[in-house]
């Protein structure tokens, strides 16, 4: 149905166009097939019970396929995909205790039913998320401030920001998720975005970079918490193709995917043009095409020169304690 | 829509798992950008006008894997894909008259409407539907027949078989449309099949060989005729992988996609159990795995084989009249 469909059609439609599977070795399945019940273990501890476990193969080519829109083995996640089982296993899952990942950063793994109760603590009557896996720069807090005046522009009172960094895998040379939390912190300390309306949390999900296809797991996940509103940029969960010259996905289409997604309904989508440097301006603005010559793209690969070489970006690119937090990471990679 | 959900959402869900698309090469698309409308032409005659043109990209890659589960460049629809225009073109489109192929079997190609109307005239009050691009053997009778026998036991008086063979774009060792007609009416005439309450027609779309993805194309065409029970057989629109050692989709994978597809509800699926020769009994038979050694599967390779050297199947294996034709034409491929 995942696959297939992008949803679950058993009870109405839910959005589910990312399938949760859990990968086996063929030794692992012989030696588990028949149990009634086995443990799922993570470093040795007991993390949750599997009951009534089916077995399945696991056809990774056509998964890859229907999931990213390529098969292409140089993809980081596809990588991943063809080195794990080649079954999958299935069941009723059930588990111990919370999951802690003792990484000091566990206060911020909130479920949804905690997000939920402190938006409503907060008094908020509008929530809408931001979906991010890399450093704030002013272009992305451009965006936020933007979605909030346009929501109090609506009649909303308190609009909170649910600012959602995704905390699982992600590939090598994107930032860490423990710099990136700090480089959030910086952000809200400084007053970029306004910390009394923001709520920071950690999303725990991996990044799969499936584009059009992951956006709308992006999405359901946050109408999970309560959200009604979710920003989405340019090319969101896209990566360069690891092959061809070009984006894996076209610019438009997650965002296009998603206002048509079904199942996503409650959550009302909020595309956004492009943000770039206005060197008239000297601050990140919607990018003018009129004003063509005013415009400068900073690129990841800039961004991570000037952070290496400890050199600064123009003025008004990124709150400046947040760009020592970046900083100071890129140099000391460099030393290693 | 049809790529991420198998469907169109606009109105309500209809099932549309196969996008139907106009490649385009750069040339035709730079002639043609700013038209407001242009001809289409088939060998010369034109066919259809095509008003308000709009030209997308035509990502390949992605379409293929979204299509086919799979990016296989040996595949045979894939590589015609690939080896298509850059760009597709979308647009209102008028067909100037009613399309002919003037092959000799134009009086079978039916509009949907034609076809309904048949049904209406012939009393029926049920019509399932059987797809096929192969020869038909007395194991694809007996799925029609046991059919026919359960609808009647079901209380329906006059249960009518849609008989209707694709007839577009097949893979080159797939029988061509004209023998398989010849030897369908065969069949019939031998009366292996009721002709009284058949109706041959010929299914004018091509074969994409996409498995899960291209059998809702199948069935929901076939609702569009007003057919209200469709039969599904072992792995419909599959192939052999065309490198892995092994069939491209899951057996059982179209049967399960088609009772779950959105848009399809007002269809029946009436799924079937293999046929295989039964040695004991000296006819086509439902497959017993008690007796299993008592079953012979006659493979597509073993049938081309026999016919090819003049050589008779087991008794019972197909009408002996419709076993000419196909030996016919496969000792005419070895002349050549």
């Amino acid at each position: 149905q995942s696959q297939h469909f992008g949803c679950l059609l058993d009870s109405g439609v839910s959005n589910q166009s990312i399938p949760v599977v859990l990968p086996v070795s063929t030794e692992d399945k012989e030696l588990l097939d028949g149990c009634s019940a086995f443990t799922l273990r993570y470093d040795g501890q007991p993390v949750a019970i599997l009951r009534k476990p089916e077995f399945y193969e696991h056809r990774k080519e056509e998964r890859c396929a229907r999931q990213w829109g390529t098969t292409c083995e140089d993809h980081p996640y596809i990588k991943m995909v063809n080195e794990s089982g080649d079954w999958l296993c299935g069941g009723d899952i059930e588990a111990l205790e919370r999951i802690r990942w003792n990484d000091g950063l566990d206060e911020y793994r909130l479920t949804p039913m905690e997000l939920r109760a402190k938006f409503r603590q907060m008094g908020s009557d509008a929530v809408f998320a931001f979906q991010l896996r890399n450093p704030i720069h002013n272009g992305h807090a451009l965006l936020m401030q933007d979605t909030r005046q346009q929501l109090l522009e609506r009649g909303y009172h308190n609009p909170v920001l649910l600012l959602h960094p995704l905390g699982g895998w992600t590939k090598d040379d994107d930032v860490p998720l423990k710099i990136r939390m700090e480089q959030h912190h910086a952000v809200l300390k400084e007053g970029v975005l306004d910390p009394s309306s923001t709520v920071l949390a950690i999303f725990p999900s991996p990044m799969m970079y499936a584009g059009p296809t992951e956006v709308q797991w992006h999405a359901k996940a946050r109408m999970a918490t309560g959200a009604n509103f979710y920003i989405v940029g340019r090319d969101p969960a896209g990566m360069p193709h690891p092959r061809a010259q070009k984006d894996l996905y076209h610019a438009q289409h997650g965002r296009k995917v998603l206002t048509m997604a079904p199942g996503l309904t409650q959550l009302e989508i909020i595309p956004f043009r492009v943000a770039a440097y206005d060197k008239a301006a000297g601050k990140m603005a919607f990018y003018d095409p009129a004003r063509k010559s005013d415009f400068e793209f900073i690129s990841g690969t800039k961004m991570r020169t000037l952070a290496r070489n400890g050199d600064n970006p123009p003025d008004g690119f990124m709150a400046p304690s947040a760009w020592k937090v970046l900083s100071s990471y890129y140099q000391s990679l460099s030393k290693e």
